[in-house]
């Protein structure tokens, strides 16, 4: 039986083609060596052309790992076979790279199993991953919301091929025990051990109780989930150079279907921050997508990210840290949190042309000598008075009439004068101090952009 | 909180708009009498024009369902709302449609509910439905390998609405606590509530351990696992006219991408064998596909599909009967099982030109006065020897040869004359008798269809 369904498994997803070179990732531990035997056996029949092992000994349990090297050196004498061995300090490693002792091993491993493939030409690289593997990474990502995980791993992906897929850890025990074949038992505890011998021991058990044939239905259901995602993944390519630059214009997404939009931003996030938003980060993400007007959404401690009127984009977050200016008429102020240089005069033409930019000039009668004005950014409860206007609004509010991206609200420059904004820089004059024909004598404010 | 998050659903999937006439599934358990009480409270906040209840009393309990039908009516005359009830045989209506009593109760309380709206104009059907119910439901379908059902309900479909769809079993009964709720508690137990019990009492306190977020991590996966699912189908839309024949040509599916194909080869034998095949049986037929030559897969007692070279097609199982027709020269044999007429005859001229074509028409140098031949179909251990040949091969292989479909093989006569095969009607002569220049009198056989 245990044969059987190697060979199908074999069959069924081409894992193995005659003059194939393969590698086994052996730990010694029954599964990788269960896994050897059978390769061996089949060898002939499968038109294997080399098989040989390579072991990584992690140094995770001192005098113990080094045994268990041992004992697959001698597994590999006994059988003839060629091992290649390596021994890393993981936890190290795992310090280094601020990654967690599993996430290092497995780093580590991969890149010595592909290391030593390229050098000795092996095409294939064997694991002993098998179907109580599989369904319980299914069960452990479900429950954690994760639905990128939940179809579990492939039988097959890149030159790594998993002939064990069909069988269960207890046809795996069985058939070690009737084949009397020896192993090492790894006493490794990873933090998803535990989590994984929990699903193991408590979980499946119970599950069991309700489907029997728990492991042959998933089994089932992950291959599914596997063309379902490999469809959907196909669909994000084509879509992909929409994801190139730095800001995403709403328009160039309006057809990109919600399936593939997730996807991308999820990529794109990841490049621009270095960190994978959650599920439910996402899932905001494309509730603001939906909603008008602007919105922000923090992804990390650093990161924010910004959907304005147009388009979406990841800034940086910035404490808005206060700003005041002093100001008279004849003095150029540099603005350095706005990047702008406001100059201020007095002139007595009146050049009601020029006045209609408010964006760059504004002018004011004052009928005050040698007025001090203040520029500064924006502070909770600022009021503006629009131009011909008899109440004052919330200054948050004209700054949303004026489509001001969020991101930009507290850095801009505001005009002050006894109390009265005058003007937000670069973009509304107010209704205070206008200038009338009577007017003798303006001060103006003129941005200079540096 | 409760009723923050009743309000947050019904904001984030849009479940209610002004002046909407809601009619709610009211069982006068927990989950629908708390659902009727927040609709009622926020019933002017959300602008609902109307509310109402509709109960439909099973009949699955005896006096006990009219004690709860009794309440129900109570209740909604305390809260000044209309009522709308039906008595019904579940049971006997189970029987008759030979479903389960589950099934019948949602297929009866459904159609009740909508021919209420219907008459009454309700254009929303608000249910009970809740987080709790909706992760049970993922798990439940998870571990039985039902991939179409791990993403659950949704919180809206058509005009059915489920604004508890935020809320956990626990949310809702210190809700109903707490704000005095009565209900009443019902002890029907369905085949799929023990197995929900055994998930809600034994399991998910186990998946809590390792996640305490559970429903919130999976309400979201749901979520996304719909988004997936919905894009999906709508890709298969697109492709849907290449399954309205009754046969399906291999080369229109080259081109859909298996996550299509898949649900498209369900839909089609669902139409035309009233099942729904398994997820393992589709898998299996996924598999012939790739494969070349001609393979058929059982999809039940009565169906059997059938890929043969070029197409697939769905058969009524025949079981192939055996038939055998005696004809001599002179006669016109009508063969009814394969619908074609054998006519036999002498001939003295030979016009090889006419013979070449082998399907039709062949002739043979029996030597012989007045022999009489047998039309039959093949049976076990016919052999046939090709055309210049010195040894038979297996009927069956010059069968495969000629790329006889498989369905067909059963059924096409065979021409014989003493224990050697001359003919496969319709397709190929042997190599026994054959006519030579020496040739004086042959008999000829000649097909005539009908």
């Amino acid at each position: 039986m245990v044969e059987k369904k190697f060979l199908k498994a074999i069959k069924d997803f081409n894992l193995v083609e005659s003059k194939d070179r393969i590698l086994v990732a052996f730990s010694g531990g029954i599964d990788s060596t269960v896994l050897t035997a059978l390769l061996l056996k089949f060898q002939k029949y499968l038109k294997i052309e080399k098989i040989a092992l390579a072991h990584l000994n992690h140094s995770l349990r001192g005098a113990e790992s080094d045994l268990d090297e041992e004992f697959c050196k001698s597994f590999a004498e006994e059988k003839g076979l060629k091992i290649y061995t390596k021994k890393e300090d993981v936890k190290k490693y795992a310090k280094e790279h601020s990654m967690s002792i599993e996430e290092a091993a497995r780093t580590v491993r991969y890149s010595f199993l592909q290391e030593i493939a390229l050098r000795e030409e092996f095409n294939k690289i064997a694991t002993g991953h098998h179907l109580s593997d599989l369904i319980e990474t299914m069960i452990l990502w479900f429950i954690q919301g994760n639905k990128k995980g939940i179809k579990g791993f492939k039988p097959y992906e890149k030159n790594v091929i998993r002939p064990l897929f069909y069988l269960t850890k207890e046809e795996i025990r069985q058939y070690a025990e009737k084949k009397d074949i020896k192993y090492t038992v790894d006493r490794t505890n990873f933090k998803t051990d535990i989590l994984r011998n929990k699903i193991r021991h408590d979980i499946i058990p119970l599950l069991r109780q309700i489907n029997p044939s728990i492991e042959k239905s998933m089994l089932i259901e992950s291959l599914f989930l596997q063309i379902d995602e490999d469809f959907i993944e196909k669909e994000v390519e084509k879509f992909s150079q929409k994801f190139l630059k730095d800001r995403i214009t709403l328009t160039d997404i309006a057809d990109v279907p919600e399936a593939v939009l997730y996807r991308m931003l999820t990529i794109w996030i990841y490049k621009k921050t270095g960190i994978y938003p959650s599920y439910r980060k996402i899932w905001e993400i494309l509730k603001i997508l939906k909603k008008s007007g602007e919105k922000s959404i923090s992804l990390s401690r650093d990161y924010q990210l910004i959907k304005s009127y147009s388009q979406i984009i990841i800034k940086k977050k910035e404490k808005s840290k206060k700003y005041s200016y002093k100001i008279k008429t004849g003095d150029e102020v540099y603005i350095k949190e706005a990047g702008v240089i406001i100059k201020s005069y007095i002139s007595k033409s009146i050049n009601m042309g020029k006045l209609k930019d408010e964006r760059k000039i504004v002018c004011f009668d004052i009928g005050e000598e040698n007025p001090e004005f203040v520029i500064r950014n924006r502070k909770a409860g600022d009021r503006f008075l629009p131009f011909g206007q008899k109440s004052e609004k919330k200054l948050k509010d004209i700054m949303i009439e004026l489509k001001i991206p969020k991101y930009m609200r507290d850095t801009i420059p505001i005009l002050e004068f006894r109390n009265k904004i005058l003007w937000v820089v670069g973009y509304k004059r107010s209704g205070h101090y206008p200038v009338t024909e009577q007017t003798k004598k303006m001060i103006c404010f003129e941005i200079k952009e540096v």
